[in-house]
């Protein structure tokens, strides 16, 4: 199974909002996240489900990646906030999507650190914080159908926005 | 400093070459290397030096990338051969290197698994075999000046030539 994390695009400033859970993208941030989900669509990617972070910037984000055609299912996933927990997705995995066919696609939008982390944990088993996500940025994994996906997937794509558009 | 991998483009079948080492790039490969390295000229990347793997397939690619302007100075490094020791790298770049400005921009060229492995040992300091690299695809890193690039440097580029072209 494919997993694509990709991060929220460029928000709004925090002193603008007394909670920060309600940020929404700046107009300049849907534009470039617009033409990463359009770039994503040109070369192929479909996902059967996009998760998303409950809040404004990621939702928004994937409202523009559902827009452009990469999937028509968009749910919110309460542990793709931040600092959420991993294992509360890789149970969830692991009941949902384990026994579907091995070319399911899966998108996760949500923040950074914990995207790289989750990343970094899904692949190595532990997370390091070595991944360097841009804002609109995409993390490409292979997870294994068989067994639990923690320091058993591969890694075959990081890019921030620079290298696709 | 930033450090690229890149592995060389689709090359003739072992079959057809007794020495594995003089196996050319395809005409197939040579395309699709040189519209990798026009991608990377256009986002603005440039190479102070690019080390190379003596093998043929290698030194093609390493041409293909000067000679689409991504740098003049192209070097054979005997380490970057398959199974070649990282080490007598990490050496080499201590040395000549990390005095140098923080902006340098180095490339090597080489093959799978090595590049991959070397790129997991300089960001996590040690080698799963957990990067997939396609040929002609590139890793990006960012190397610090100051100490060991072992187990100290993150990652920033992951790609095959389908998420570039």
């Amino acid at each position: 199974m494919e997993l694509y994390l990709i991060r929220h695009g460029l928000a709004a400033e925090r002193e603008d909002y007394a909670n920060d859970e309600e940020r929404p993208l700046t107009s300049l941030g849907r534009k470039k996240t617009g033409k990463v989900a359009k770039q994503l669509r040109e070369r192929g990617l479909h996902f059967d489900l996009i998760l998303t972070s409950p809040l404004v910037r990621a939702r928004e984000t994937a409202t523009i990646l559902q827009e452009a055609g990469l999937g028509s299912q968009v749910e919110e996933f309460p542990s793709l906030a931040p600092d959420g927990d991993i294992s509360v997705w890789v149970s969830w995995v692991q009941k949902r999507w384990q026994n579907a066919s091995s070319d399911q696609c899966l998108a996760l939008v949500g923040h950074q650190p914990d995207l790289g982390n989750w990343a970094e944990t899904l692949v190595w088993g532990d997370a390091q914080e070595k991944l360097v996500l841009k804002k609109a940025g995409v993390i490409g994994l292979n997870i294994p159908e068989t067994k639990t996906p923690v320091g058993q997937s591969e890694l075959f794509l990081l890019t921030s926005p620079k290298w696709l558009l």
